[in-house]
């Protein structure tokens, strides 16, 4: 009997277990799942943009202008405000709060920052094609940072070590930095905040990479159809069909209708169990509740509580490890930097 | 002619101006001024409190609560929200603004954290002696923070990551933090945010740690009187009176009246350059102009165009050494962790 467990372990532990796994790992690419790269070379062709490369220097002064409130109307707002690098890349309220405490109008909730580089399209609604476009937005908009580009090409040119800073980056004595210029450098920090999980080694050959159960969960998560959605890179980031939107529990709150199509970006699944509360409108705060729904809503099939459980474990194995970010220390103002204005 | 220069340039080198520097070196301490000390365990004297012990877990706790915004009843608002480390430990508006956008009622500046603990009293007006029970104000003031202490409690203990730093901390396993413990770890965090400058340098005996500008700049700053307030390792942290309050330019700005006795605390001068605006209540912009008016209002004394560059220039040297600083990845709130509040 103690024999026969021995080998049954023995066969479990270099048996069974490896090929079940390995039928997962196809499985899940199958599926569409695919790892964040372990290659660094093929990371980076990933995460580039041709059009603005990634660069040391860029990626430092765009740290920099990602933590300074000084871009925003009232010099109180930056974009970690909303998309704080120390919480997941989130606010954690249900609607994005800017400058007077304003709300946005639709009751959006903000998406992360993190991996929001694998999303194939940028805001809930997808109107921005990349994060160059996309930061542009927030920093403009009345009720986020309220900011004019002028106030934001003003402020850095009224700061020599920024300017000195695009200069040293552009390899140009004469570059005079423009409102294009610090949505770009801010783009090019964002394209470097991915956050490789358990889940990437599982995906890249790592068969120990998850437990037994966050590997059960995985499978429930593609046979329940979760996957449709939810794939890629980002786990995230297409523009699909949110019928759900006008029909299901929490609808009435907010008036967001998606595109002129009525398709909404599926936000990814990365860190999700940092970012609460979740969908559109940030009206679930409980996991367990979201993934319900989406089944019911999305997919048309229930999704028990044990499956729900199983699930959400294996969402644990999606919480990635962050770059490290030493916090910046900010050129100071000068008397020509343009005073901000609270109202 | 070249043997008389090479003379002159040694005896300037190795004797004139080294005089001339301990003597200025003795000259500013016999005004009361104090260098950061150089010495460690010197150092760990002036900024720990024995009923509070700095210690590395407290630290380590103590920064991830000081950028935690889940403190706040709105979970938007940090201490650093206020109190920027990247932007000299202060916001860099007139007026401290916070939940629901509501300013200070009397127009307050936000002082900076960094170096307060060489403060002798906490707030403008005082009333605080120390950091652990400065930390308790601004968490529950209305238009700062705006949290109960029930609230921050329950955020705490709804966290296990914290409630085990907690008890690791205290190396006690069965600690339940309490408000008081959160507001204590939050000042040990504080204690350590000191700036040591090319001025401490100086002070502790390396005359080539100054220009000669800055220098001169020194000698203008003791002789026009600034340091019979700005004086001791803070620069400033003493209670004054304030008689300007009510009667220079900028004074119908608040209604604030300091202490019982109408006296104000001294703001440090460390950073000063990278603190703007100036006052208690913010009103100037332009620190030349800072200086010239604190002459004439508080010391009764001109202080020219020329002088108030001087001392322009050797506040300069007062930018200290930030404390190298990771942002922290906070942990993720749970089911029981309470929602924020907008409202």
């Amino acid at each position: 009997m103690k024999k026969m467990a021995l080998t049954l372990t023995i066969f479990s532990l270099f048996g069974i277990s490896s090929i079940a796994s390995d039928t997962l790992i196809e499985k899940a690419k199958n599926a569409g799942l695919k790892p964040i790269p372990d290659n660094q070379a093929e990371l980076y062709q990933l995460i580039d943009n041709p059009k603005n490369p990634i660069t040391e220097k860029k990626v430092a002064l765009g740290k920099m202008l990602y933590f300074d409130p000084r871009l925003s109307k009232s010099g109180l707002i930056s974009c970690n405000s909303c998309h704080n690098l120390a919480t997941g890349g989130v606010d954690g309220v249900d609607v994005a709060t800017g400058h007077k405490w304003r709300s946005n109008p639709h009751h959006l909730n903000s998406p992360t920052v993190y991996n929001a580089v694998f999303m194939q399209k940028q805001f809930w609604d997808g109107r921005s094609p990349d994060l160059e476009d996309q930061a542009q937005g927030p920093i403009q908009a009345a009720p986020e940072m309220a900011a004019t580009q002028e106030h934001v090409e003003k402020v850095i040119n009224s700061i020599p070590a920024y300017v000195e800073a695009f200069k040293d980056a552009y390899n140009d004595p004469n570059f005079k930095p423009t409102f294009k210029d610090v949505a770009d450098v801010i783009a090019v920090f964002e394209r470097t905040l991915v956050t490789p999980s358990r889940y990437d080694d599982f995906l890249n050959g790592n068969d120990k990479a998850l437990t037994e159960e966050e590997k059960e969960g995985l499978k429930v998560f593609i046979d329940k159809g979760c996957v449709s959605c939810h794939n890629g890179v980002g786990l995230g980031g297409s523009m699909q069909p949110f019928p759900a939107v006008g029909t299901y529990k929490y609808a009435n709150i907010g008036d967001f209708k998606g595109d002129k199509n009525g398709l909404v970006k599926t936000p990814t699944l990365r860190n999700i169990l940092q970012t609460r509360p979740y969908f559109h409108n940030g009206a679930v705060w409980d996991i367990k509740e979201a993934i319900k729904i989406m089944g019911e809503t999305q997919l048309g099939v229930k999704i028990s509580d044990e499956e729900a459980e199983k699930i959400k474990t294996f969402f644990g194995a999606l919480t990635g490890k962050k770059p490290e970010i030493r916090y910046p220390e900010l050129p100071a103002s000068t008397n020509d930097t343009p005073k901000p204005d609270l109202h």
